[in-house]
C-alpha cells in the first residue's frame, strides 16, 4: 500500500527504546469532507516529543510516530474544505481535531475541547489513530491546518506551530502589551520565542535564567535585562514587579516557586507553558495571598491566535533559532537525545523529507 | 493608667494556653493626626483568631489580644481625619494601617501593601504593637475605619468587617455577576456569606459541601443547587461548569484539588479565601492546563470594596447568621474552642463589652 491509503513515518516502539527509530507504515483516519492531506516538507522537534517517547507523560502504544510542528504542501482537500486550497503551503500543530460544536469550541477555546484529538498518541472518536509529522504525510481537519505567510521560511516556521503558539497565546490572553512588565523564565526552545513575542507585543521584558551564558542571547531576543536566578537574593528587589511570569522551563519541580510568586504584581500570574513530568513544588495558601498571585497554565492556543502569531512573525521577522537535522534513524535519534539533555540552541527542525521517503 | 494612654483587653499568653484568656492592660500606638479611637461595642470571632492563638500560623509574642471584626463608636479623631466623625458608629477590620504612598497602595491595593499592619499580632513601623478588638478600645488609621450604614445591626455587621470583605472582594474582582456561574465551597463562617454576595451580585450560585445537613441553609442563603462532594463521581458532569470556585473551607489539604479544578471553565479560578495552616495538595501542571485553570487566593479587600459591601448588605438585608457570646474569660474560651471544632452556625459575635469593662 502507500499514499493515500497508508503513510510512512519514523516510529519508536516503547519508552525503553525511545531513541531507536525505524521506518514503518501508518494507517491514517478515513479521509472525510473537512480533511486536508499535507505532504510534509519539514517538522520541528518539540519537548513534548521527548516527554512522550520516553514515557514521561505515561505509557504509549507503539509503534508511535511523533512530531507536531509540521510544514508541508496541501495535496488533497476534502470537498467541504474552505480554509485551505490544494497547493497551499501550510502548517499543522499539536492538535488535528476538535468537535467544533460544544460550548468550549464555540467560545473559541477549541484547544480545550474535551473531545480534542492531539496530533499523535491519540485516537479519533471513530477509533482511528492520529499519527505525527515525522512522516511523509499527515491528515488533519482543515480547522487545524494553517496557510503560512510567504515571508516565513519553512524550517523556522515549523517550531512556531507548537512552541510559537504555546508561548504566544498565554501572553495575549493575559493582555501583555504596552505598560505591562513580563518575565520570561527559562531561555530555551519555548523561552527564546516568548522573549520575541513579548517584545513585539510592546511589553517591558525581563529574562529569568540560571545560565549566565545565555545573557547575550536573551538580550538580543528582546530582554531589557536578564536576572540570574542562581544568585542569592535575586528576588530581593523584585516584589510586585511583574504582571506575568511565563514559565518556559521544564525543571519546575526544582524551583523555589514561592520566591517567583513573590515577584508578581497584585493579581499577576505565574503561567506554566511546559508540562513537566514531575509534580510542582508544594505550596501554602500564604504563598499566593500576599499579592493575590495566580498559578496557571495553558494548552496551545486557538485558531485566531495561531493566525495572528504567524502574521506577527512574518511582519516583524520573528523566528526561532533553528538547527536542522536530516529526517532518518540517525537524525531522529540525535534530535531526541540531544533535546533531552537540553543540548540545542534553541530548536531542532527535521528536514530532507523528500530524500528520506524517496520522493 | 487607663484610656487614652492604655486600653484593656482579653489576652492569651501562648499557644499552649490558647483558650485561657485574662484581662490585661494594652499599650496602643501613639495617637497621630490620622488616627481614630473607637470605643468597642462588639467584635466578631474569626477563624484567623483561632489560627493565631493556637500557633497554627506561627509563634506569637504574648500577651496577645485578638479580634478584628470590630464595631463601636468613634470617640476621638485626629486633627487630619476626614473619613470619620466623632460619634460615628464605625467598623474596623483585619487591617489598621498601610503606607498609602507606594505603588501598591496607589493602585487601590492597600490590602497588599508591603508595609501593611494587621489589626493584631503586628508591629507598626515605629515599633508599637497593634492590639485587637477583644478590648475596650482600638486605635486605627482613618483609612481603615468605616462608618456603618444605619440599617446594619452592630452584632451582625461585625463579621462583615473581615469575613464579609474576604469573600466579597474576590467575587467582584473576578467580575462575578449576571451570566457567571460560581461555586461556593465550604458552607461555614465564610461560605455562608459568600453565597449571599454571589446571589446578590446576580450570578448563578452553587454550593459545594460534604455536609448533607447544610443543604437547606445553603439553599436559603442563595444556592440554586447544593452539590455533595462526598458522593463518588460528584464532579462527573461538571466539566467546564464554573467561572469560579470560591474556596471558603479550611481543610484544603485534604481536598482532591485536581477534581475541583476540573470543574472550571477555560480560564476559571479556584480561589482560596481562607488561610489553612497546612500546605495545599501537590499539583501537576497537567491539573491546570486542561482548562487553563487558575489557582489563586486573596487577602481582605480594599476600602472601596468594603464600602460597597457594607452598602450592599444594608440595601439587600444581607447578614451573617450570628450566635452571640458575652465577652469575658468564659465567652472567649467558648468562642475559640467551639470555632476550632466548627461548632457554630455560622459566626460568633462577642457582646457585652460595656459590662466586661464596667463602662
Amino acid at each position: 500500500m502507500g499514499y493515500p491509503d497508508t503513510f510512512e513515518g519514523f516510529v519508536v516502539d516503547s519508552p525503553k527504546t525511545y531513541s531507536t527509530f525505524h521506518k514503518a507504515e501508518l494507517t491514517p483516519k478515513p479521509f472525510e469532507d473537512h480533511d486536508v492531506d499535507v505532504q510534509i516538507e519539514c517538522c520541528g522537534v518539540c519537548g513534548s516529543d521527548v516527554h512522550t517517547v520516553t514515557g514521561g507523560w505515561g505509557e504509549f502504544e507503539g509503534p508511535l510516530c511523533v512530531g507536531h510542528e509540521v510544514v508541508g504542501k496541501a495535496v488533497k482537500v476534502g470537498k467541504a474544505v474552505k480554509l485551505v486550497k490544494e497547493g497551499d503551503r501550510v502548517g499543522v500543530g499539536a492538535q488535528v481535531w476538535s468537535c467544533l460544536k460544544c460550548d468550549v469550541c464555540k467560545s473559541k477555546n477549541e484547544n480545550y475541547c474535551p473531545h480534542l484529538v492531539d496530533t499523535y498518541n491519540a485516537k479519533y472518536p471513530d477509533g482511528s489513530t492520529a499519527h505525527g509529522g515525522w512522516a511523509n504525510y499527515i491528515r488533519a481537519h482543515e480547522y487545524f491546518v494553517f496557510p503560512l505567510p510567504s515571508a516565513l521560511k519553512s524550517e523556522t516556521a515549523a517550531p512556531l506551530l507548537c512552541a510559537g503558539l504555546t508561548t504566544y497565546s498565554p501572553l495575549v490572553r493575559a493582555d501583555i502589551g504596552p505598560g505591562k512588565t513580563v518575565a520570561i523564565l527559562g531561555i530555551g526552545g519555548l523561552g527564546h520565542l516568548a522573549l520575541q513575542w513579548a517584545k513585539a507585543l510592546g511589553a517591558e521584558v525581563y529574562a529569568l535564567s540560571h545560565s549566565a551564558h545565555k545573557v547575550d542571547d536573551a538580550k538580543k531576543l528582546g530582554a531589557k535585562e536578564v536576572i540570574l536566578t542562581n544568585k542569592e537574593d535575586w528576588a530581593k528587589d523584585l516584589a510586585f514587579k511583574f504582571d506575568m511570569i511565563l514559565n518556559c522551563a521544564d525543571a519546575t519541580d526544582k524551583f523555589d516557586l514561592k520566591t517567583y510568586l513573590s515577584t508578581l504584581k497584585v493579581g499577576g500570574q505565574f503561567h506554566l507553558c511546559g508540562l513537566p513530568d514531575n509534580p510542582l513544588p508544594q505550596l501554602k495558601a500564604f504563598d499566593l495571598v500576599g499579592n493575590a498571585a495566580k498559578l496557571t497554565g495553558s494548552h496551545l492556543g486557538n485558531r485566531q491566535e495561531m493566525e495572528a502569531m504567524l502574521q506577527l512573525a512574518a511582519d516583524k521577522g520573528i523566528a526561532p533559532l533553528v538547527e536542522t537535522l536530516p529526517l532518518g534513524e540517525k537524525g531522529c535519534k540525535e534530535a531526541v537525545e540531544r533535546l533531552q539533555k537540553n543540548d540545542v540552541r534553541y530548536r531542532f527542525t527535521l528536514t530532507g523529507f523528500d530524500k528520506a521517503f524517496g520522493q
